[in-house]
């Protein structure tokens, strides 16, 4: 069977429960927190000991494990084609490809690591409570990036062109995760809100809409389709 | 024309020049550090205003930025497809990219902010001595990759399997950079230093081996191609 490890609040881990749901493609969902392995199950799959992880049971035989999200993107768009994610010249590739990697890296760095890290995560890990100095520059840093990517929507119907792609996912998970935390100022950011509603109407992001963390109740808005 | 912004001592830089190499595709090499963009090219070519990006002029007409260094490595792959450097299997796909994504993430992270960063770019910042706490960080870090690294090729030629692939050169443009300031205890992991030896054999690898960095000459055996 299909095993992703991940965690239900990780965008990069959205992001693949995505494009899994996308492609039709079961997994069984291992909830894995990185800071908590004591059974060695992450580690076994994963020698870097990040999340995302799938292991895979591929048509060829035997068992593979793909770390992290961006090669695992990959490799189902490689592997299982009946539903396709990436555009087919090179440099509309190339295009969807540079927005993923803008959310994994620079996003991920600037914004995630400042509000979802710290609003989640430490919670999770009970240390405490968010360092109101990273949430701030991760709120500034947010707002820059939605201005880029309003740009972007000025210009393209989906993030990356005129098709839907890996990138439309990406960027998606990442809001979907700050959008749990309230952190989204959807009113300033008109065409990025209709893009988001639009995806987040899709089937594939009904089990990322009933995501809950403990304690922790997302925005009523989180999961209304009509936001 | 062709135009690639890097820096010379940036392994993610480097990993994209013996991608070219390897191709045998022509670029103009503009040297551009990101923390000295005075004329605007570098945010000009790339909003994210990172190192490397790639300025292509594609046979179907126009221009495309592409960073950072993974996206680039695939559209020329996808792109210039003459000289193959990715295998012809998902699943062998899927774990060279796994470990180009290791270099520039976790080995980038680990090792080479601690050590390349320290020890070279401060330098060229003129920000003072390496921190040695961080330099000491990196370098237990760098023994523990190394250790993987061997246990990878007591099983496997190339480090992603049978055949060489892009996370060859992701790897050894990583190495290179750490060799540079004498920081790799060849003689530790004979293995990795063989591949290595093989690897910079390639003439792909003769302009790294001729980069100098003011003030901060490489050890003798940098450039050795028998060390």
């Amino acid at each position: 069977m299909r095993t992703l490890f991940h965690m239900r609040t990780d965008p990069a881990c959205r992001f693949i429960r995505l494009v899994l749901a996308e492609k039709g493609l079961p997994a069984q969902q291992v909830e894995k927190a990185i800071w908590n392995d004591e059974d060695g199950a992450l580690i076994a799959a994963n020698p870097s000991g990040e999340i995302p992880v799938l292991v895979d049971e591929p048509p060829t035989g035997g068992q593979i494990s793909i770390a992290p999200a961006i090669p695992i993107a990959e490799y189902l768009e490689d592997a299982y084609s009946t539903t396709v994610l990436m555009p087919s010249t090179s440099a509309a590739r190339a295009e969807a490809r540079r927005l993923c990697a803008w959310m994994l890296g620079k996003f991920e760095r600037e914004v995630s690591q400042n509000i979802v890290a710290e609003k989640i995560d430490k919670r999770m890990m009970r240390r405490g409570q968010p360092d109101y100095e990273l949430l701030k520059v991760g709120i500034e840093a947010l707002d820059w990036h939605l201005d880029y990517f309003s740009w972007l929507f000025d210009q393209r119907t989906w993030i990356a062109g005129e098709t839907m792609t890996l990138a439309d996912f990406s960027a998606a998970a990442y809001l979907s995760s700050l959008d749990y935390v309230d952190a989204v100022p959807w009113e300033k950011y008109a065409s990025v809100k209709d893009w988001y509603a639009k995806i987040k109407s899709r089937p594939s992001f009904r089990p990322i809409l009933n995501d809950r963390v403990d304690g922790l109740p997302p925005p009523a808005h989180y999961n209304d389709l009509d936001f």
